[in-house]
């Protein structure tokens, strides 16, 4: 086993904040990239955003929420307004094979630090954007801000998620930021594979709005082959039935039937074998066409027993089927656990803390969680004497001058 | 530019079946690998799911469910537990780089399939299984069967989407099968990345649950952190305040004010100057704080104009917002059109249909949608022949057999 990690030797130049590129630059550490995110003197925003693991009000305390999503990378502060600033952020590009940004398009043109501009330093450079709208937009979408939130709601998925009949609802997680970080890094890795073979650099350029399209998975075609207009459904889906939570005596329980054979099962399980001869209910456009029919049944026969009761009776059906976790379940669940899906961290000036691990379970390269996430400017000493060869007194006099910190 | 993709000259021997893997191999597919899907001659049961396009209660009725996952693959329809269609299939292993399946563990065993008995047959395979708890779980875990909302149940992400106070909700896509999807394509491709460099192959064992917990973000640091069970919420973001939907006069708009600068803009845009100065509200974490004071004024001020004259006050006073779109909304939208997110594909016996796009828009090897999802078994005599050297008698003789269809 290789514990150095699939992306070894690939050097990633991460100018990320907040969420959706500092995502995409964690996975690529993970995986064993070298990752320098370079921040300005004022901090990655969400250095703000809570909860805190330190009790002090000031842009040095250090954010639980920073440090989830910044473990195994160097930092390096950096004023990128000045001269100087610039200088060394291009020195950084031509010692790396991938730059990742998630700026609005027109802030890294005005820095001087477009894709354009970059690929004359380093001619074969990865150059990832991730914007909301994404680069390659109609003019007046193009460099319109947008954040998470923007698109969950533009994208169309928040007018599908939430109870039926109710108000629309966010995804619980930042998921417009977390699926563009995901395919930020899948096309970057499309994008080393082209360049190793040809030697040739491109600018992947990924739009968070594109992201969350991509995903709406059967609500698109409902629309365009049906004409109707997804809504949201609580927690039942549009085309499987039954596949939706149920009350039990204390609690909730998850059934998805996704084939007929397991309705079969889930009759026997509930002691009615009428309903599995009951001809409405055979096949799953069937049970779509008589859903309202089917579902009080379903309710009335499982609200008397307990979700313990009701899972292990599932359980010996061959079943699919689950209790609604909670966070706290989540966290010390044995093999969730198991799977070293809750890692431990050692936080300079904080200690030990617990934070997500990594899915990516490869046999020979495993993903794993290394590093603490830098405090602001950690490395900056490290990385301009070590990485790019500046002296001592260079460093002191960039120090003072306010370009690095 | 490169119009046959990033991944050109990869080929995938694709056991898929309903969401998780076949979204795996769509993506690999739409970056230009190969894919070479595998059914049974019941075909995937994706093949029942809703709404069709055709009018016909059989089996080769078309799904538009499954032709919007299963666009540029081949199909071959193989019965896998005949001697020949183990033979088959172990003859396009030998032909393949990349095997992507989503059985349970047992199920590829008991076919003689699991990743220990292919690696036999091609020494460099990359294996890729999705499964719910994942391969490498505790024994009375692994081979536990889920789907999509055991997965959003299971993980806790169920437990955080919904309304404030309401009962939990699924993410309004099947996000559970979809992030998997995406996160095999990453552990694939480092993997790729991997054999390319050492000549070495590897399983790479990709959960479902894995997936969602690695992306609650700040719900498990609440937790661990703060001791804080997380809730639903709605649309407002657990720690950035305002980060949420607002009812307009006429509709909703979407405010998500991630940094103090947007705070500003915010209050000049409302011309609230008092807000502004107002210590209260001043940072991010005093305005969390005081989010029960601040929340109800600033509805009472929004609910007083319609959407469309808050987008255009908001848009002129740089502020990210967005309408809620609903899905027509969607695929109709100008600047989604323009960057390709909704695509035409020609499906036979069909005609044209609109389906989703693909979000990785690489400048030199751009993703995109060529072909129309296959008939169940239409690529069969073309791979046999083409790719594995049967000539027509035995291809014949094995159809008489029920081996192929």
């Amino acid at each position: 086993m290789n514990t150095n990690g699939s992306l070894a030797g690939v050097r990633v130049i991460d100018l990320s904040h907040v969420l959706a590129a500092p995502f995409c630059t964690m996975i690529l550490a993970d995986l064993g990239a070298e990752v320098i995110k370079i921040e300005s003197p004022a901090g990655d925003d969400s250095r703000q955003f809570g909860p805190f693991v330190e009790e002090k009000d000031s842009i040095n305390e250090q954010s639980a929420y920073y440090i989830s999503i910044n473990r195994n990378k160097k930092g390096i502060c950096l004023n990128l307004k000045t001269k100087e600033g610039k200088e060394i952020l291009k020195n950084l590009v031509k010692k790396g094979d991938v730059v990742v940004e998630n700026y609005r398009p027109s802030t890294m043109k005005k820095l001087g630090f477009s894709y354009s501009e970059l690929k004359q330093i380093k001619k074969d450079i990865i150059y990832c954007s991730i914007s909301g709208f994404g680069h390659d937009s109609l003019p007046e979408y193009a460099d319109k801000p947008a954040y998470d939130m923007v698109a969950q709601a533009y994208s169309g998925l928040m007018s599908i998620t939430g109870p039926e009949g109710g108000p629309p609802c966010r995804v619980g997680s930042s998921i417009g930021d977390i699926m563009s970080g995901h395919q930020a890094v899948i096309g970057i890795l499309a994008a080393l594979r082209h360049r190793d073979q040809t030697g040739e650099g491109q600018h992947v350029d990924i739009s968070m709005i594109d992201g969350l399209v991509s995903i709406l998975e059967n609500a698109i075609v409902r629309y365009t082959v049906d004409g109707e207009i997804p809504e949201p459904l609580g927690t039942s889906h549009p085309t499987i039935v039954p596949f939706q939570s149920f009350r039990t005596s204390d609690d909730w329980v998850v059934i998805p039937i996704g084939n007929d054979t397991l309705w079969t099962n889930l009759c026997e399980a509930l002691e009615r074998g009428d309903l599995k001869d009951d001809p409405r209910f055979r096949t799953n456009p069937r049970r779509l066409k008589h859903k309202k029919t089917l579902i009080p049944i379903l309710e009335d026969i499982i609200k008397i027993k307990t979700t313990r009761e009701w899972l292990d009776i599932f359980a010996n059906h061959n079943l699919p089927a689950s209790p609604l976790n909670t966070i706290d379940k989540v966290v010390n669940d044995p093999n969730i656990n198991h799977r070293g899906m809750i890692q431990k961290i050692n936080q300079p000036r904080v200690g030990e803390m617990k934070i997500a691990g990594s899915p990516f379970n490869l046999s020979q390269t495993p993903a794993s969680v290394r590093t603490h996430a830098p405090l602001l400017g950690e490395h900056t000493d490290e990385i301009l004497s070590n990485l790019l060869s500046y002296n001592q007194k260079t460093i002191k006099q960039l120090r003072k001058k306010g370009v690095i910190k």
